[in-house]
């Protein structure tokens, strides 16, 4: 096996550049910022950080480390988060009340980890020990994000709303947007059928270092008939313009549950949106650098919708979302860089005039599509605990694709699935519209 | 337009069975029974037969009747179900208040508005006019089925138990289910590409008796795979053994929000079944003919499952659901017949042996599918407040296939698609399993 | 026991008239009327008819006739209200589902009842069978006086807002209410120490006929300062001067959970009341005779308000409540004579103008006092299940007192304690304003 | 105003003690510890150290102090708890989310105030200030007591069950609990009538040290029957009997609210306690020790109770709880001392064998009393803000009396009223049994 030994090496290097990513974003929290969990989708940084370990610990250490010994036993339980097939563990709401262990300890912990980790691929484990710490950088990147998305609710929750950074970046704020141009698709894959195309991944067992979770899983048919789709995201001043024609009081314009769930949680505009007579927008956008008037943010991507509002907006405006195959269909087709976490900005950022492109499809927001969530046909779940990572969330969620300004680059892909609830708005979401083709 | 008037014959001579069938089945309630709403999903059986008739005045008399005198201009908003275009209408929880108007006014308010129809049909409407009426006819059968389904659950609820009839058919409940055979199918169409078949309806404007609700529109292409299809629907007997393999509690076998529904709802069984020591089978059956022992309807088809149970039975017994795709590829090539309403059985029926075909896909019970319920490629809503009926409901629901025991038989067909919460219990569901095929 | 003939005799007249009254009541209602249970606080009328049988064959019949044989044994859990010490009993709210048994048949089992009473009584039973008939004849009563308030409710929640009674005497409302006297008391009894009263009723177990409740039992002393007692009732002109000045939003005037309360459940203004642009004042007020201008009953007193509206606008007049000893020692020297259910008005009236003497202590509205609803010192339920009659709702309740123009007039005395939690408004219930003495 | 001069200095020494003890508590605990808030009732540490800051600074150095500059304007409304006429606040679940300002931060705030008032103190300010002064320790040692109260359940929380002290005193523990005796009681008050007792407190406006909270005043009569109250505090042991004879199962012992309170929220047994088949007892406690084996606390006295749980306990016992009149009446004889904060021990202790005398009136566990919260005859509130602090409250909840093993002792007194709602358990609450006399 000796030929996978640069494997090794590469992925260690990786490994401590992804776990340092980590260490980096908390870096300018303190730790009674890590211990605050403010709505019902966040956890704890604190507790991100401890879980993102305890991941490598019981899917890597535990089982290819001969004779390991925890570094805490109580940790096994303490800081699983929803993996069933490994017995009980505490209810999401009461990981706010881990004051104890203390960040200090949680940190020894990290390291204990990041010793094994490093320790064991020197040592060049077998294949499936090095598939499983990939898969648990692809869980941190995912745990990285949700902490920005999550200290962004806290200090938001907090009602002095400080800010995660003071300084902002606003050099792309004097841009106007691009005009909205139809980018006109007929799909058609060479030896295929016309408009048979192909979606998903089906991994080659061989290639340790490249990825994809069991959700992109297997690669697969799918028929499309021609579309368009626009070519950047819709904007803040284009969602104010819905607003002010009164979106969020015409049933006509919502999905019945969507209305519904408008009304009861009392939805007038975006998340994070205020009004604020001070502002010259009359709105005020809570960021990660503090509010900012909406006024220097109206040609950036409108963020923090839920499905139903995107949904209404696209009815609104005489169009529709595309569904994840269509967007898949494009995005495979560019180059997967944009506004993402390591640009530094974390908000997303007015699109470049790049004519006839599609701009804007990775990073600045997740985008909402027409899909629901299901498994791809074929789709088997890992086997074991593993198996729990994504299928048993296939019910009642939206795919949402292309990642974010709190996206780390190396995470994202056109095959990337995620997915929420349709009422959900903590995340960074937006939306590109789409309609039928050939145009 | 001579050549309409045998259509408009033909029209009223179905409008009249069709109404007449509604109050077929009410002529055996009290008024006291007819004011019951028993669970969130239900309304009172007087409320279906004042809403079904307000439908025809709205959508037909008052559109297509020159100076229409309305009934009761309060009934306008009073019996509006959803349709927000149309104006307020009172919250659905308060349906069980409207003891006044009196039966005997909604009974005089059918009249008025069958003898309106029929005057219209008389004098051979414009086209509109039939398609609405057609459409009312339709959404009547909808209301007769949801009438059904709600006195089951009312006298569920009392605590007497009483049962709708007292009779109850059993020649059938003597036979042995057949054994599950696993049908193939390798999809393929003249004329189209292998893989690619054509799913739902694109609807004959000139064709006024045809009929499809607007979410089966319109016909399109879909790629599938070979799969193999039950041939016959789940069993209690079969569902039971689930049961008795700790099927409720082991939390692998379910969908993440189907475990955490299942257990703050206290699931442990099929709605409708209850321990009951003195059954010979340890359970008791809930039926429109009184409570049954379990122990003789152990060969019918399981009924009254959320989609959550159908979908870990399935992962339990090592297959899946069916896609609505698969299922209506079979179900378009067969004859739509089976136990529907007109059976007067009013529970589902064993499977009879009649090899190598599939069975049971009409009637019985509805089938939960795979597949999420969302707008075909190119959908569009009927225009104005009719485009309420179905395409604002499409986000978090599933669909169901093929009609049960409630369903009249000349409402059913294979695009007809019907969609519910994936919790939703009330309905006569179940289930039919699928696998990858070839086999 | 010879000397108990004429009582027992006297005791099946009285049982006669108050049965009777019952039925007098339901007369003006149909079978759907009496299906109708439109808040968690009220029951269906077809249940109160049941119920009320239900007691006296409990609590009577079984317990007093050698070998009585119950009218349906079902009976004695389904009408059960919440008597736990006689076993399980269907929960509250599914007292909508009884359309089973149908009323023809509670109508019966009221006769059946009837019979059996009278029967019993004409054989002069033991005296623990006539208490407990007489008891029954209080509880029927206050079921009575449920009905009625139910059906108010039950008639508003309905869209149509149906009247009870299309008649609405209002000679009364010409008037206008005299002028709030203070009328000025310095607690004295002969034979007791100054300030020491007597409160409540130690019963004469010789005196069949006379009767109190367990709650208003032992008589007891109590030390009282001098105070003063508004000669009248608070207005519904007085009220909307409250509202008219922000009662509703000034948080000082109010209770913490009265201000919480307040605020969940919008309320801006009595229960019943509502805005009309259409009306003089600009309110209507749902009465049994439909809704009314506001204008027409401004002399009225206030009804349906919450205690935490009452001492909300007791603090604003810069007054208080009385406690339940202030009122019943002012109570019980003053006819218990008023507005009550035999006048027929259903609606609180005006004042007259009897200066010097405190108007309106019993009949009209309930009014609420600053008491907490507990046991008086020694206090002892009765045995047994009818022990849980009054006992066992000692907890999170205050004190009304007088009776309203819903209670029989044989029904009300000075010491009779009526309680509600304090957030209570579907009640005939309104305030006196008291301050401490002696003025 | 020179007389003052002494009372200031020993006000400013009482304030530093009193604010020590406060940080003192704290010490124990880290930054991570004083950010949980683990229940509805409780808050953060660190909010008690900021609010009991801000309650110097609002109603003292803000009012007293010549241009006073605050310490950060926004602790103005960020601190406040719920003092209305100070304008708006934030929802006290949001207090969990204050990572900002940093306990650092806080403390120099609470460095800030003391420097001040010890200034203002240093130069004898007026009578009111000094009385506010006073008032604000009572505060502080309020907070001080919820803190401990609040640690308790942040710790119990925490799945790992943090020790708040990890030695555990327990020289008491092994005393066995001297038999109940019942002491009797003929109330009798020189230059009084019999059985008029005087209750309560009011103020000598000259005295300016002496304290009591608006809610105590004014000393008033009651009349008292005799009675006889219980020697020492129920104990474990004791509880232990009634659940073993099926308290939890027997609805006859049971307030109604309190049966339906202790079935949803699942109660069969005091807060605190869990089965543990380790236990040599079945029982583990937890403490601020953390768990300890129920068989070395079974003659402590039961704490951690409802009032429900009191009250049935009573019910079951034959007797009944004193009312908090009988309470003061026998306390008011008998010194101010018991298990207090000061002791060290933060849990209650066995009473030692004092015969013929009420042992355990101070300390322990607050007492539930049979006495429902409301305002004494004659009640005034504080002028102003100040006004809210009690009499706000008075509405469905019950009096407590007598303070607890977290109760500093300087701050409690026999007229010291203590309230809650009947459902609160997470206080150290517990019962003393009562019965009518004279016996």
């Amino acid at each position: 096996m000796l030929t996978q030994q640069p494997v090794a090496a590469s992925l260690l290097e990786r490994f401590r550049s992804v776990r340092q990513a980590t260490m980096d974003f908390a870096s300018r929290l303190t730790p009674e910022d890590m211990m605050v969990q403010s709505c019902a989708e966040a956890s704890p940084v604190k507790w991100h950080l401890a879980h993102t370990s305890w991941f490598f610990e019981t899917f890597v250490l535990s089982d290819f480390v001969a004779q390991y010994k925890p570094f805490n036993p109580d940790f096994r339980w303490l800081f699983n988060s929803y993996y069933k097939a490994l017995g009980e563990m505490p209810a999401k709401k009461l990981r706010a009340s881990f004051s104890r262990p203390p960040l200090d300890e949680i940190l020894a912990y990290r390291q204990h980890v990041d010793a094994g980790i490093a320790q064991l691929l020197e040592q060049t484990p077998e294949d499936e020990a090095m598939r499983r710490i990939v898969l648990g950088l692809e869980h941190e990147y995912q745990h990285l994000e949700l902490a920005v998305t999550d200290v962004k609710n806290a200090f938001f929750t907090n009602p002095l709303h400080p800010a995660y950074r003071l300084e902002s970046p606003t050099e792309h704020e004097e841009r106007i947007s691009p005009p909205l141009e139809w980018l006109s698709y007929t799909p058609e894959v060479a030896g295929l059928a016309p408009g048979i195309v192909e979606i998903g991944v089906t991994p080659d067992p061989a290639a340790l270092t490249s990825f994809a979770f069991d959700n992109e899983t297997p690669r697969h048919k799918v028929y499309l008939e021609p579309f368009r789709l626009a070519s950047r995201l819709v904007t803040c001043a284009e969602y104010l313009a819905f607003m002010e024609d009164s979106g969020y009081e015409r049933p006509e314009l919502w999905l019945s549950e969507g209305w519904d769930t408008m009304r009861d949680q009392g939805w007038t505009a975006p998340m994070y949106w205020r009004r604020d007579a001070e502002a010259k927008s009359g709105w005020s956008v809570f960021t990660l650098s503090g509010f900012r008037d909406l006024a220097e943010l109206s040609e950036t991507p409108v963020c923090h919708l839920s499905y139903f509002e995107a949904d209404a907006f696209a009815r609104w405006s005489g169009h529709r979302l595309p569904t994840e195959f269509e967007w898949e269909y494009v995005a495979a087709r560019c180059h997967p860089a944009g506004n993402l976490l390591e640009s530094g900005y974390l908000h997303p950022a007015t699109a470049s005039a790049d004519l006839g492109q599609p701009q804007q499809l990775f990073g600045d927001v997740w985008e909402w599509t027409a899909s629901p969530y299901t498994g791809y046909p074929g789709y088997k779940p890992l086997p074991g605990a593993l198996g729990e990572y994504n299928g048993k969330f296939m019910s009642s969620q939206m795919i949402l694709r292309g990642g974010s300004c709190a996206t780390p680059q190396t995470h994202i892909r056109a095959t990337y699935r995620n997915f929420f609830q349709p009422s959900i708005r903590w995340q960074f979401s937006g939306l590109r519209l789409a309609q039928d083709g050939p145009g």
